[in-house]
């Protein structure tokens, strides 16, 4: 019988000068990158995280949002002039940040600034009164996450983190979590940037509202619909970000409750084209995961757990942008690092457990 | 009514730009960091992690250790090789890595290696029979730890870790938390580096009598006759150590189930000093620290809930050698960062919440 990729990465893990699993959580991800690589010599090389940005017709109503619509373009343009809590991280961990217009409701190309142009519209139409896109909307924004980071891929990134920005898209991704575990609204509806008590229960009724008006119920099943109805450009976007990343083979590190979203949604489209044998590969998207934190926003852990998978990091941050992504890649790194650089007991002299 | 360097520090990192208390735990990194260093704007300069290596006189019984005595000389040189998961670490973040022999039983200086030689003894006695040092050599211990760290605070050092080496510390730090903390041994005895339920048995009954015999439950004020009777030399260090680094404002990064040990016996000796005024500030010695990880060690998360810290990251480790606070000194320096580099709403013309 032959040894298992798997196995002869468990073998060099526990051979290393340390007690047997005593580096915890950092083994498994060893043991992951090893296995997403193929190899049991894994490298992270040229880590990039990636915001997507977009807005929301949902927003201009202000039943779901404490901040104004106008802040998503604003923090667009605090992330091109490197003032934003993900420049901080991306800058002390030297990743790559790129920010992306999926669908911003304001006009980047006048003025240029370091943005990449994909804007499917200006912002999402309001799903209270009608569908937030079009089904090729959907598709097309997919579509384009899907060649963005092929080209990524292409300039020697293997390790990508998404972010986003879009006021009223904790909105979104609570539509959808409840569409996709089949869970009513309330249990993923949280407080995004800051609602009170009184503008929470407004959120979830209004959420409540959308949901039965759109039958999110009947669409856990149907990616693509469920984006057209409820998603927003950002977060469809993402979704084929996701799709071409495990293509590459790429590690990805998931970030919080909205990147989550997308993610099921991705994860949906990966299995019906699975299921058609478009992918050839005995593997899922969330094998290819490493999720890097669990958000302060209710209804994250939630997800998590409807998931089955435990994040790296709980540091109470519920801010988005990929942040909690930026700061797990330092330990993916740290787990690839031991992997390659530590001793083992044989070739430093130490003597094994009794 | 003046404003203090809390309301301005709290002022600073609520107006970045970002939803309140968006960054959970790192906002209050930021916040202590600034009030340990009396500033708005906190550096960190040089960050060092030191580790303690001794050896215990019980592990020569093999009644508590998986491991044998002679593996704490031998981590020891794969330390000054490189080849430990605290090299790994360190050289990813560029931290400064010193090693210190506290009490090894092993002669380094007859082929010199890179090692601190601040040797008290060739290991401990077995306190199963006798106390484990004199009371003389606990409080040597103490003043070399404070010669070292004061040495490495003048070569412009201002935030530090400890770490340890030491087959059977785990049942020193122990006894040492069940004196304190006027506990039951039983709730702090784990499996240290891996021993099996009728081992941990074992451990537990070694400890009971120990505990009995030194009637360690007069002591939980006395922290020298303490260490004299069951601690170690790298323990009482590393004590000596936490006392120097608060006195010089130092960040003190706390990480496992053994410094927390000897963090309880340095607060111990700073509150009986801060008591007869010999410490003039109205601080105390756990307001210096930041508390890295929960580890994996059984009682680790106990002695943490009864200190009422919580620390950053629980990545289920539980390998010593300062590994935890390695880990976590960039998540501080990302709290230093954001507040020094985030624009704020104002400056980065971002609306506020509405």
């Amino acid at each position: 019988m032959s040894i298992t990729l798997q196995q002869q990465l468990q073998h060099i893990i526990d051979h290393k000068t340390k007690p047997l699993g005593a580096l915890g959580r950092l083994e498994e991800i060893a043991l992951q990158t090893g296995l997403i690589q193929q190899t049991t010599k894994p490298v992270i090389q040229q880590p990039h995280i990636i915001v997507f940005a977009g807005d929301h017709g949902i927003a201009k109503t202000g039943l779901v949002n404490a901040y104004p619509q106008e802040v998503t373009a604003q923090m667009v343009l605090n992330f091109v002039h490197g003032g934003a809590a993900i420049n901080v991280f991306c800058r002390q961990h030297r990743l790559t940040l790129q920010v992306v217009d999926a669908g911003v409701n304001f006009d980047f190309t006048s003025n240029p600034v370091d943005v990449i142009n994909a804007k499917i519209g200006y912002g999402t139409k309001n799903y209270l009164e009608e569908p937030a896109m079009s089904t090729y909307e959907a598709i097309q924004a997919i579509e384009k996450g899907r060649s963005i980071v092929n080209q990524i891929a292409a300039s020697g990134c293997n390790c990508i983190g998404f972010g986003e920005m879009g006021i009223g898209n904790t909105s979104s991704a609570t539509l959808i979590m409840s569409a996709i575990a089949g869970l009513p609204v309330v249990e993923f509806t949280g407080r995004g940037a800051g609602l009170d008590n009184d503008q929470l229960q407004k959120k979830i009724d209004t959420l409540q509202q959308v949901y039965e008006k759109h039958a999110l119920n009947k669409l856990s099943q149907q990616p693509i619909e469920l984006l057209a109805r409820v998603g927003g450009f950002e977060i469809a976007m993402m979704a084929g970000a996701y799709l071409e990343a495990v293509k590459q083979k790429m590690i990805i590190v998931v970030d919080g409750f909205i990147t989550t979203a997308a993610l099921l949604i991705a994860n949906a489209i990966f299995m019906a084209e699975k299921h058609k044998s478009l992918v050839s590969e005995f593997t899922t998207l969330i094998d290819h995961c490493i999720f890097a934190h669990t958000s302060h926003e209710a209804g994250h852990e939630k997800i998590l757990r409807h998931l089955g998978v435990a994040p790296l990091l709980s540091l109470g941050m519920r801010l988005g942008e990929g942040t909690g992504a930026a700061l797990a890649i330092p330990m993916i790194q740290s787990a690839v690092n031991f992997l390659n650089e530590m001793a083992s007991f044989e070739s430093a002299g130490v003597s094994n457990k009794e």
